[in-house]
């Protein structure tokens, strides 16, 4: 089950605003219908919460035990995408973040999910 | 450890704005998580403060110097990114200064950290 | 645990000779070592025995149910490649069968391993 | 199901040998395991019996109502792949020919089948 | 109607031998059961017969005319491959020749036809 | 210092000859006459000696620490490549064995070397 | 008119063989028979006559005007890539020469002639 | 002029073979006739003589140097490389060697010159 | 001639706005000046009028045959693009009509001509 | 010499704006300062006048002949794309126009030349 308890951070390292981006290449989950793993790539980018307000970064070796958290997890493509944008948006509170989710095909459909969390500047949308 | 003594300088050659890049293709330092080394792409860019005003450009050996002294460091990928932007900006003062680090997969995830300095026309951001 | 009772056949088509190839593009399976989820591709190539030798050719479904069920197993690159050859030759008894799989990188690593069954025509070699 | 009443010929042009390719891009046929639809591309390679032993080719657009009667039959991937083979084989009584069937994935495996019959000289196989 | 009398030739300008390719990228001809246009590409290779054996080379211009010659006549793809391979054997009596005709899709499929006259050594095959 | 203490094994799954390739893209150390770092992508690829003959098999992630303690070492392209081969034919004692180290440019020089151990069948090169 | 006059050597700087390749991709002549310019790319390679049997080397400069001395010439594409083997092999008395003349399109058509002189070891043929 | 004694060497690291392969991308040397700098890349592929023969190999950086010695040198591409080829075989006395230039084109012509030196296996030639 | 009165239509199935683009890429008409056929590919792309304007959607199969109407007709590329234009655009009237006439090379000069009808907004221009 | 009174044109087939363009991939004129050949694209982009202004359109082939008339003559680069802006803007009295020269290296320098007459739109600025 997708545990939040797996997510450590660590504290933003300035004042001075700087954009983090992570493209897990390797996720997968179960299809809740069908019970058949689902693929995918996950892209996470973000803006942290400054040093002064107390900001953290999502650490990267905890971040993949989250993600390999929803390996035996029946749960679908639109569920995966707003789980990882609220737990990570919960977690860090940072000044925005925006995920996208792109899945492999199943039965010839492919498929993509983006949900954003804050006022994600134009330039910066996934 | 970094060392921001490394850094040498010579003055701006010139008044008139121009745009300098350095693309290091192989950065490397190590996870202060798992003691793994990290291996990256740094991408500096900076118009240099004008001659008139004293500026100075880094010196190409002294920054690949400065680069080298991460090797054995262990810091976070954030860190890397904020280190380097704090001490090119502190060493050059710059118009302006962007910093992008291209991280290699570690654990199925690939990561890219940008961050500035000053004001960094559109057109030139990383 | 890779189980083979998941392996479902139907009767060779024909007597005249010819040749299967399946590609599965999402394998995944778990390190023994560290506990982390692996991910490769999966070749399997063969001539399956003629009809007349009641020959059986793995039908397409099952196959991916038994290649799904290597999902939450500790296993190693080589293990599992050879235990997909020798679980298809097994089942089949084809005239020569090839597996080839190829490992996403771990640690900066990337893997491939190849293990055969029978005599493999050289221009059949994966 | 297959038609191969569908099948017309002309007679071959020339007794001095020469070599036909077609490649159907557009192939759908169902799985009979599942209902569901399977896509492909059908690779025809073959020489021609010559006029003077009263040689014919499959004419173009009947080839394509040929493979069109596929579209509704639950049939797998082999015994497509046979099916071509025989049934213009049985057709043409050609020199030689051989047939490849690259399918589409399905739950992430893609397959390749390959079948001739006569004796295709090397350079000629698909 | 194609028309070899189209065909001019110049005498071969040398005795050593040497081996000429035309690609011909616009051949257009009519289908003979549909009366819709074909579109292909037209390769010739070909050893010219030697210049003391009054040997001669197809003209350039006279072959784009007789090529053109096709554009309103309804004929199979596999005659028109034969038609031209007869006809520059014939106009040019060569050491060899080989033709090539690269149709474009029709209804989903699209063909190659290939057919040669003499020996034609095995590297020089199209 | 290289340090082939770290080389961890286990035994070779199967009799049947398979063969093993990893490729490591971070490859890291020092040239010992410039002090300098140097960056390469190491490939070993071999077939372990066979199971009922006591084969091992090197395990991935001690390959890697193996590899990573090359880091801060002096030592030319052409000792590194061999060391390699040698420490793992000796720890492995494989029927056979190839390395090749590919050198990111210096000076404007990149380099590739190649060491084989035992007799390494053509179509294995490296 | 072609001029081999133009045509300069150096002595061969070695007895021991080795192979020379020109590639000059900007050459023009004119079509005989339009009197429109034809546009190709001359390709020439030899091997020359060893230093001890008074070998030479065609001068790079020296073929660039030969070359050039084509380019209001009225002359077929076969009488061109002739006439140039003939001239460079009459010049330099090489081991063995190739010359492939590539042409671009007139009408529709791209043409490809290669002649050869001497014995030219197959690895070498153009 | 271009200085062999500018070359250092090492003793040859193992008696087992293993092949050396250097790319020198920025060469230069300047053109004896029309006095224009030339510009090419430089490839130099060999198996040192064994340890055990008291073998050596060039030290990379010394090589850069000895290259670095012909930027002034008025010197004909096909001297540049039977120089680089003798000096090289001179001095390390391999078991074989070749030497590919690459060279970049002058009034539209590039040129490619090839020179070995003893035995070189079949599939090591450049 | 080109025969607008093969031109056919359906009624546009929807009042909310949509795009159409059909692109022909067999497209052959005949040169005024030279009477050698052209080849082209045209691109149409419009968006319909409404449903509850009448608005009508041209057949694709009486679109096909109205480009073959060209076949024969000895007219200029700029005329071709500007009859497609209005012929079409007559036809539909729909809301804005773009035409692009993409051809080959003839003489060495390849040519585009772009034709709109209406008021085509900036991101759907050809 | 470059003669415009090779020129000819053809009547705007239409009132309704429409944008031509040509690219000449063959053109050749010569040096003034060596006597050499240049090499170069030329691509003229441009919108004619009206036919109910009495506008006219450039003819293909007589462009060619135009542009093959620079062949022997000696002008610079900036000259050739000057004269033909000048020449086809008188010659067409076009709403706007514009000429791109891309021209091949020489010495290691390549160059491209743009050139316009009267008010381009920005969107279709070459």
């Amino acid at each position: 089950m997708p545990d939040t308890a797996l997510l450590e951070g660590f504290p933003t390292p300035s004042d001075t605003p700087f954009v983090v981006e992570h493209i897990a290449e390797e996720f997968t989950s179960v299809c809740p219908k069908t019970g058949h793993p689902d693929f995918g790539v996950i892209t996470v980018r973000f803006e942290p919460r400054a040093a002064s307000a107390s900001g953290i970064c999502v650490e990267l070796k905890s971040l993949k035990l989250y993600l390999q958290s929803f390996r035996n997890e029946g749960i679908y493509y639109e569920a995966v995408t707003n789980s990882i944008r609220d737990d990570l948006a919960a977690f860090m509170r940072p000044a925005w973040l925006c995920v996208k989710a792109d899945w492999k095909g199943r039965g010839g459909i492919r498929s993509v999910i983006r949900a954003n969390s804050g006022l994600v500047p134009e330039s910066w949308l996934l």
